[in-house]
C-alpha cells in the first residue's frame, strides 16, 4: 500500500501520520519527491484497518499494491484447488457439466431431464427449488418439496445435486444438497456468506450482476475466512448497456480469476445471455477459454417451463453440445 | 402487452397460441400485417403468468405496454404517498433531512452528532449498527449495542431514527427503530422484502447498484404486495464505468420515479460519490430537482471514523449546506 | 412498428395521427383495447421518417418490431457474405488470422514480424500507421511512412495488409491498403462511413466502446447504403464497470450478430482485455464460439513497443496459439 | 508516478530499469520493502513516454500519482478560466443559457425560436446544421444552408450562435460561428481536436458517451496543447445499463471537473435524458450543483420537429424554467 501525501502537508503532520501507521504494526518507507511525498507501507496490509489512513486530511491518494484477499489469493496458495463432491472432482483438469431445469416442477420432469443429461455426459444435476424472481407475481419455486424431488432424481441417476439457497433459515434443508448455490443477488449477502463459511459444504458462488472480479473474490474470502475452502466461482453475465443479450457474458474472468486465485471457475451461459440459441456457442467458448465447467439450463419442454424457458435448451440440443465439448476437452487434455 | 408473431407461423399455430392466452383470463386483439402478425393482450397483464407466452416457439418478441408493477404505480394511485413517521411527514411538499454517522461508534459520538444535526435542521437521525462491508476484515458495526445507542440519541434529541437491517433474524431488534433501511445489496433479497411487507414499518429501500428503475419499483412492489405501503425510495448511486466517483449519482430518478410512482424519493449523495467535498453540490442538486429529502453522512471527526470517513462531512459543513437548502426549499414551496 | 396511444386521446386525435402516418406510405392496423389503444404500422418502416410519430402528443410509446437496418439484415440477405481480399476469403467457413504490431515502427520490425506470423499461419498483416491515442503526448504513429513500410512487408511475405484510417483526408493514401480499418472511436463518424461506402474497399469496422449491437449494425448500414457491401464486423471489447481488464470482451456478439446479419465477425482479444496473458485463452474462445477470425497484436519485443506493448504477444506465443487454433478449426470444419 | 517491481526481480534488473528511467530526464526514489520494491518517479511524468516502463518485464504495476493532463489541470492554473464570446462571458460566476432547436429547419423556425428564448433570458442560440444520426435513413440536417439561417437569427436577436462541426472539411464554414460544438461521438476524434486547437475559436466539447472524466479532460488537452485555451466542457449524459432515460446525466462532473480543472462546465439535460418532461428538473439541479450554464433544446412545435422532438421543450416551458433559474442564480450569487 502506498500513500501519496498532499503537497502542502507540513513535516509535523507527516510525522504524526507515520506514527499512526506504525501503531498498526506496519512499517513505513518514506520518500520525499519534488512534487509529491510518498509513504510506502510494509507489512500485512490486507487485515489492517486502513480507513483511518484514507481519511487523514493530508492524504491525497492511497494506492493498493497487494490484493485485499488472502485465502482466495493464488499468491499464498499457488496450486489449483480441487473440490471433491461425492467422488467427482471440480477443478484442475476436470470439466464439470452441471445441467438441469431452471426450476423443479414435478418428479416426472426432473427425473426425466436428469436421465437425459446423464446419458449425454452431464456430471451434476441442477434444479431450482427456491427462485429469486424480479416480480412478486411470478412463480417463486416449489420450495422444500422441490428439494425432495431433486433428491429423488439423484437417487435415480447418481448425479450429485446443486440447488440455490436464498436465505439463512433454509440452511437446514440443504444438509443433503451436494453443492449449495449462492445466487448473483446474494453475492454480497455477507451474513449468509459467513454462515456458509461455517459449514463444509461446497459452495457455488455466482458473481453479482455488477460485481468486479475483486469484489467477487472478496465474497469468496468471506466464506473461506470462516474455514470453508470449498468455493466454486461461477460467472453468469454482468450488467452492461447492451440489451441484445440479457447480460454480457464476461469470459475474460477465466484467465483473470485463474491468475489471481486458485479456485475453480464455472460458466453459466444460460443466464448470461438469456437466449437458448446462444448456449452452444458460449459453452464451447467457455471450455476453449479454460473454464473448469459449465452450468446449463435444460428443460424437456422449454415452452412450458414455469421459469426462464427462453434460455433453456432441450435434451437433444444438450446432447449435441456435449459431443463437441468432449472433443474440445480432449484437445485441452481435460477429463470430462 | 403486445406479441409479435414470427413470419413463418401457421394459422393453426397462431390459433393455439391465442387459445392459450385466453385461458389466462386475457382477451386478445389480433392484427395481421404484410410483414408481421401482432397480437395485443387485453386485461390485467401485470399479474398473469406470461412466461409461457414468451417461450412459445412462434413468438418473436413480447413488448410490454404497461409497467409490471401495480401498487407502486402512479397510474392506479395518482396522489403522492405521504408517510407519517412519529408525526413527521415524508413526501409531498415535505423535505426530510436524514443525517448522522455511517456507523454508530459510541454513545458520546452518536449523541453529539445528533445534537449538532438537529440544531442545523435535520429531521431524522441515521446511524449504522450492522454494516455490510466488502471485506471480511473491515469493521462490521457495533450490532445490537449500536441500536441501543441510537435510541439514546433519539431520547436526547427527539429525532426519529433510521438504521439498516441486514438479515431477517435481526427484525425483532428493529421493533423500536422508526425507519428500517434496506441496503442496496439487499434490494433484491426477496424473502427479506416479503417479510418487511408483513410489518407496518416505514421502509427506506435503497436502489441496488445496478438496478434499473423498473426493478427498483418491482422491489417496492414486493413489500407493498404484502400490505405495507410505507416505502421510501432512496437513490444512492449506480455502478458505471466512471471511476472518478465511487458510483454515479442518477438524479434523473427524481422526475422519472415521481412520474411512474407515487412513493417519496430520497437522495443519498454521500454513498453515491464517496467524496465528502461533492456532498454540498449534490445535495443542492437533489433538492432543486425535486427530491423529497436527502440522507447525508455526518461525522464529528471524519478522519477517525471507523467506516466511510472519506465521504462524511463535519457538523459545520452540514450546517452550511442546510442554510442553502432552506433557501431552495422556500423557492420550491416546500416545508423543511 | 407499433404505436401505443395515451389513454386520454380523443377519437379525433387518433384519426389525425393515422392520417399523418398514412401520408408516409404506411398503412395502419388499429386496435382499441380496454386499457390501451394500439396502432400497428404496415410497410417499410426502416426508411420512413418516424420522428414525427414519436413526438405526437397522444403517442405514449413506440415499439419497434423490425430492426432498423436493411442491407446488413440477414432477413433480406439470408446467405453469409464472403469477402474476397486478394484471393483470400473472409467469412463463411474461412478463419482469418490478422496479426501484427500495434504500430509500425521500422522496416526491420514490421518485416520480421510479418515473416514470423506468416510462418505460424497468419493470413493478414496488421500494423498501425496512424494511431488514435488518448493523450496528445503519446506516440501518434509513423503516418504515411508507416503505410509504405507495411507495403514492403506485404511484398516480402504476400500477406494482404490491414491498417487504420483516422480521417477522411488520409483516404487517398489507403488506395493500396487491402483492408481499411475504422477504429472504435470512429464507429459513429458518419461522414467517414459514408465516404468509405463510396469506395469498394473491404472495411474492417470496429465496434465502438459503448455501442450496442444494433448501433454497430447501423454503422455498417451507413457504409452499405452507399454501395459498399464489403464490411467486416470486429468486436474489440466494450466499456463496463470492470477494471481488471481494459474492456470487457463481449463474445456473445458472435451468435447474435450472425443471427441478425450476414456479415463476417472478427474478434480482437488484444485490445479487449489489454493483457497479453489472456490472448491465448480469448482467441481459443473466439474460434470456438464461431468467429470468422481474430485480430491479434504481435510484437517481436513487447517491452520496447512504442504503443500498447502490454497487450502484445511475442511471435513464439503466437505460434503456440496457432497450433491449437488449427485443431479447433478442424473440429469446426473451417478452413484456416 | 510509482512503479511496483515484481518480487522476483534481481538487483541487476532493477538497476537497468532505473537507468532506463533516468535516461528520460526523470529522477527516481527507490525503496525496497519486505514484500514489494517500489520506485517513485520524480519530474514531469505527464509528457514523458512511459510505455517502455509499463511493459518492462520486471514491472508489476504502474500507479499514477499525478493527472496526465497539464494545461487543463487546475493544479497548474488555479484560477477559473473565463471565456469571452462577443462580450458575453462563460465561466466563473456567469450562467450561460444556450437554447434553440436540435436542428435548424427554416428561417422562420429558427428566428422565431431565437426571439422567444432571448425574451426569456437565453444568452446563446444553438441550432444543428450538420446532424450526426444513428441511422443513415434519418434527416441529416440542412448543412451549410442551416449555418446561414443561424446567422440570420443572430442578426435579428444579437444572440451569439453555437453549432456542431462534424468533420474537418466543414471548418471554413464555421469561421463566423461563435462557438464550435464538438459532439459526443467526436470527443476522441483526435485529428479534429488538434486542428481546432490551431484556431482561437471557443470550443464546446461534449463528453463522449462512455468517456471517463479523465479522458474528457485529455481531449480538452488535445485542443489546448495546440494553443487554444477556449474550451467549454459539456456533460450530456453517459451510457449505463438504465433504459428509462436515454443516457444517465452525471451531475457529479460539476464538483469533480471543477476541482480538477479550471475550465467552464455546461450541462445538456435534453440529450442526457431524451425526455422533455425531465428538462425542468434537471436544469434546476445543474444550476444548483454549480454548473456554469445549461444547453437546452427548445422547439416551437416539438411534434413537428425533424429531429429529437421527444426531448425538446416549448418556448413557454423554457420561459417557466428561466423564472426559477433566475432565483437560483441569485441565491448562488451568479450573473445570468
Amino acid at each position: 500500500m502506498i500513500i501519496v501525501v498532499k503537497p502542502d502537508a507540513t513535516e509535523a503532520e507527516v510525522k504524526r501520520l507515520i506514527e499512526m501507521i506504525e501503531s498498526q504494526n506496519l512499517s513505513v518507507n518514506y520518500s520525499k519527491g519534488t512534487e509529491r511525498t510518498v509513504i510506502g507501507l510494509i507489512g500485512d496490509t490486507a487485515t489492517a484497518d486502513l480507513e483511518k489512513i484514507q481519511t487523514n486530511h493530508i492524504v491525497d491518494k492511497v494506492l493498493r499494491v497487494q490484493e485485499p484477499y488472502k485465502k482466495a489469493n493464488r499468491l499464498f496458495h499457488p496450486d489449483d484447488t480441487v473440490i471433491d463432491v461425492k467422488g467427482r472432482k471440480v477443478g484442475e483438469g476436470h470439466i464439470s457439466i452441471i445441467a438441469g431445469p431452471c426450476s423443479v416442477e414435478s418428479e416426472e420432469q426432473v427425473v426425466s431431464i436428469a436421465k437425459s443429461i446423464k446419458a449425454s455426459g452431464a456430471t451434476f444435476l441442477r434444479g431450482g427449488a427456491f427462485k429469486p424472481r424480479t416480480s412478486p407475481y411470478s412463480f417463486q419455486g416449489m420450495g422444500y418439496e422441490g428439494l425432495e424431488l431433486l433428491k429423488i432424481a439423484r437417487r435415480e441417476t447418481g448425479l450429485p445435486i446443486v440447488s440455490e439457497l436464498m436465505s439463512l433459515e433454509q440452511l437446514p434443508a440443504f444438509e443433503d444438497v451436494d453443492i449449495i448455490q449462492v445466487g448473483a443477488r446474494n453475492m454480497q449477502n455477507f451474513i449468509l456468506l459467513r454462515e456458509l463459511g461455517k459449514t463444509n459444504k461446497p459452495i457455488l458462488l455466482k458473481r453479482g450482476m455488477s460485481a468486479t472480479m475483486k469484489e467477487f473474490l472478496m465474497s469468496a474470502e468471506y466464506i473461506m475466512k470462516e474455514g470453508n475452502d470449498n468455493v466454486i466461482l461461477c460467472e453468469r453475465g454482468i450488467r452492461t448497456f447492451e440489451t441484445a443479450t440479457r447480460n454480457t457474458l464476461d469470459l475474460s474472468v477465466i484467465p483473470v480469476l485463474k491468475k489471481k486465485s486458485h479456485l475453480p471457475v464455472i460458466i453459466d451461459p444460460s443466464h448470461a445471455t438469456g437466449l437458448s440459441w446462444t448456449v452452444e456457442s458460449m459453452t464451447k467458448a467457455a471450455i476453449a477459454a479454460g473454464a473448469d465447467g459449465v452450468m446449463i439450463e435444460v428443460h424437456n419442454n422449454p415452452e412450458e417451463a414455469l421459469c426462464d424457458g427462453e434460455q433453456s435448451i432441450t435434451p437433444e440440443q444438450f446432447d449435441k453440445i456435449m459431443t463437441t465439448v468432449k472433443k474440445y476437452a480432449e484437445i485441452e487434455n481435460k477429463v470430462l
